[in-house]
């Protein structure tokens, strides 16, 4: 079956939300890669458990509760230009550097960004990376305000892009997003950026586990919900291949 | 205005999650803490995400299916014998020490559990524990196939017991049920079993942050999610406290 658009997760996928790291670090020194994990953690948590208690706020919301929340239990002290600086670490998130290259090569199909993003978030975000000249569409969850993996949020690609699920291939290296899209009846490939091995090898340091690295193993590794994305790439680069493999 | 009804969250308010630490330590020497808290993330997720997609198993399916990613993803091996003595844990949970005084000191009261667990799980667990005897309803989410936050779930306090919300206090140290159930319309007393500032000093040791009581603290402090519970407690003997000045 052809692929007629390929749409792409934003948060993780094509942009590395662990880049808010060095801007976390360089606010709260020794505490940059906690704060990121938990900030991570948090507003994702808050973005499910907000479309479940049907009190839905848009993304940029989300951020900034679990930013606030993130650096309350941590007990660290702030200012409002400190908590701005790293909010605004958000719109200008560094994009994977295959990025561009394997977008390039997928020319000639419909490419968009599906993401619980909010529209201001995602068109800056977007606009700041340079995607806006590449990208034919940059679609927001926000008119269905529930978050993904619900269902409703991909119906958002068929509407805006007029491509029937089974000739999209989406693309998330997040495994709730892969398996709700899978779920959802669309073409799915999983980007599996640390394989289990070398996870599994990078949580036990000298015969100890390591906490931290478990916080970001926790998201990038499959999880156990019952669904399989079709394909499992290791990275973006690998895009036009797949493409060609479902094709063929 | 009367409470004529408490009704209670069981796992983490009740019984004691963390309990099953001293079995995954048992099984895989210096992983019992990691498998626990892992565990016991992935297992909420899962019940949160199954929600959203729509892909509703019990709560017994998702407890174990959190058990095998949390294994797998530490690269640790087992046998069928292992895996089930982790899992019929989940069956004998410690209660905490100060569960049984409470509720005896509530007597008069309609008492129950709402909770996530499977009915089979809930009904083992309950017997187990010898709540048996003081409760008068034990309530799984099972028939709405929705689990907590959703307000569907918190229906069922009023269609079990026959108690409106305005007369029902509910009980949970799941920060995110406490909001859930405070955005449903229930009264809720939320039990902070560790102050934000013993929190906050335990997860910095020696001037490092300590990753794995960070683990836990994201489940054990009040969440950014723009409801707050009724009450503020720090352990189950205060609810008999906490009725009074509702009705007072």
């Amino acid at each position: 079956m052809t692929i007629k658009a390929v749409v792409l997760d934003a948060y993780g996928t094509l942009y590395d939300v662990q880049s808010v790291a060095a801007v976390t670090e360089e606010a709260f020194p020794g505490y940059g890669e906690i704060i990121t994990q938990v900030w991570r953690i948090k507003q994702l948590e808050y973005s499910w458990l907000r479309s479940l208690m049907r009190r839905y706020e848009d993304f940029s919301v989300l951020t900034r509760e679990s930013l606030v929340y993130s650096l309350r239990i941590l007990g660290l002290q702030y200012d409002d230009a400190v908590f701005a600086r790293l909010m605004e670490k958000y719109l200008h998130l560094d994009l994977y550097p295959d990025a561009n290259a394997a977008l390039a090569a997928l020319k000639g199909r419909k490419l968009a960004i599906l993401s619980n993003g909010s529209t201001d978030m995602l068109n800056a975000l977007v606009k700041n990376s340079g995607l806006d000249r590449v990208l034919d569409a940059t679609i927001s969850i926000d008119s269905k305000r529930v978050f993904k993996p619900a269902p409703d949020a991909y119906t958002l690609i068929e509407e805006k892009l007029g491509v029937v699920p089974a000739e999209v291939l989406f693309v998330s290296s997040n495994p709730w997003d892969a398996c709700g899209a899978k779920s959802f009846g669309l073409n799915v490939a999983w980007i599996e950026r640390v394989t289990p091995e070398a996870m599994a090898l990078a949580c036990v340091e000298s015969d100890k586990v390591a906490p931290l690295t478990m916080f970001k193993a926790i998201r990038m590794q499959m999880d156990e919900l019952g669904v399989e994305p079709d394909y499992r790439i290791h990275s973006l680069s690998e895009l036009p291949k797949v493409v060609a493999t479902h094709e063929s």
